[in-house]
């Protein structure tokens, strides 16, 4: 039995919309995968209530405590073991479940990650990998999407060599390409960091390095994997959730505008770190959560962190 | 009289779509106006040839030479003194001109900014201002979006006061809200950068700062001056033409959107300099050079330049 938990406690909408979508992915999920809900036993009990469930598909491990939105990560996380999510990384790192998501405090989330998983290898830090949407319908990897404001050109390097791995294990990418995010094509352009990590990518023979992205090329597909460190890629990407937000005030009903709605593919990994960890967007609605736990399983199938490990291991 | 110059040579369309869109201008600019048209006088004629226009409207200024848009900025503009581009900043400089206006090579144009014209006052760098679409309808002011991909916190707190004196003078802005771009709205949020520089904008009388805006906000009008450097800004503009691009072959027709069309406003406006320089699109046609005039007419009329000169001089 594979077991996927959720902090049922984590997001604005929790823990009804967690506990919701929860339900809804219950039932798409394939016999041998169990959903594990961590939060307070009551108000996990309440919203169960009157929603029906396969009751085999859906086990509850409870937490006394809540780490909040807005609290200091690395405090709270040290100071609230029994927080949902404090025991959400107890049970990956004891291997209890093979999948940890949360729609709660993402700097929590990076917290437990680094430090109860930790990374692989010598990965100096985790990035979170956004799906960015392209106009052939199909997506490609944004890497870091806001877990590393500041990033070292070895860091971004790394970030290639995971983004790469994520894409041709969980994705089946054939040979990715790994475009650096920049303000020009040629390999002098950009801020001293892009230049500096131009060369790295350009001499690193573990990827596929095409060269330079620039914005207007994002929904063209010239790279697979896109490198970017969290502030440039964090940005970036909440312009796409908002812009959807507009277009569906306005009846705009486009297919790559839709998919910068983040319910879409419901969640973003952290990787890099030795478990699956999923951060979801602090808004997130029952159909987010679905999908998130979705995207959670078809990540254990690919065994994909597996794999992260076993080349950054090596 | 008051002359607005434009490089007939610059663009991927030049001088054709120089030309049509200097004479398309020319009839709605008011009489006490003219255009200047710099570039190789065979080719201007030629293009000049088929079109009427007022012939009072649209003067010559032959240039023998032209700077190409993969030249090196630096060694060019130093090497070709007779380019249209070298040629229109001696007449900018000269008072011969009021505006110079090029679709060429940005990165001379930020050179003749910066030697021939030279910075205001204590000004480090000059920025490109970016017109950033609003949902409201309106715009805010998007400064740096290319000229400067590194910027020190120092470098960040003169374009938030540069950008509210052009918000306030050159579009009539009152008391312009001044946000700093962002990963999150608390203050301790993003890179080691953008820290320093809420503490500098957050003691700073000269401006209005309302706090950190993030990608998500972008539309929403949070702030009329959006602070960021030429890295973030640049890529995140792009993608928002990238978007109007997808759009137009998508057949989408929404006000928001058609306005991250770079021909709405036609150019961007290097500002902190000793004179009014704008900057088009390399693609430009002939409707974005016809609103890059109107738009140097009105920076002309505001007289936003001798202003920022005044604040930054004293």
């Amino acid at each position: 039995m594979k077991k996927i938990a959720i902090d049922a406690m984590g997001g604005d909408f929790a823990p009804n919309a967690i506990v919701k979508g929860a339900v809804q992915a219950a039932s798409l999920l394939p016999d041998d995968y169990q959903i594990v809900l961590i939060g307070k036993k009551d108000e996990m009990l309440n919203c169960l209530h009157d929603l029906e469930y396969p009751a085999s598909k859906i086990e509850m491990v409870f937490a006394t405590d809540v780490i909040e939105m807005h609290e200091h990560p690395t405090r709270a996380f040290s100071q609230k073991p029994n927080s949902s999510i404090g025991v959400g990384f107890k049970l990956l790192k004891e291997g209890q479940v093979q999948a940890f998501c949360s729609a709660g405090n993402t700097g929590a989330m990076m917290v437990g990650s680094l430090f109860t998983l930790r990374t692989v290898g010598n990965l100096q830090r985790p990035p979170i990998v956004g799906y960015f949407p392209l106009k052939n319908g199909g997506y490609s990897l944004m890497l870091d999407i806001g877990a590393n404001a500041d990033c070292k050109p070895e860091v971004l390097m790394q970030f290639a060599e995971l983004g790469s791995l994520y894409g041709k294990f969980a994705l089946n990418m054939e040979n990715p390409k790994v475009g650096l995010l920049n303000i020009g094509h040629e390999e002098e352009k950009g801020n001293t960091t892009a230049q500096a990590t131009f060369q790295l990518l350009k001499n690193n023979k573990k990827i596929n390095f095409v060269g330079n992205i620039e914005g207007r090329d994002l929904f063209d597909g010239l790279a697979d994997i896109i490198v970017t460190d969290g502030f440039t890629g964090n940005i970036l990407y909440k312009m796409g959730e908002a812009l959807y937000e507009y277009s569906a005030t306005k009846n705009i009903n486009d297919p790559l505008i839709n998919k910068m709605n983040y319910e879409v593919v419901g969640g973003s990994p952290i990787i890099g770190v030795n478990g699956n960890v999923i951060v979801g967007h602090g808004i997130s609605t029952p159909l987010a959560i679905k999908n998130m736990i979705l995207l959670a399983q078809k990540q254990i199938e690919s065994k994909v962190t597996e794999k992260i490990k076993e080349v950054f291991n090596n």
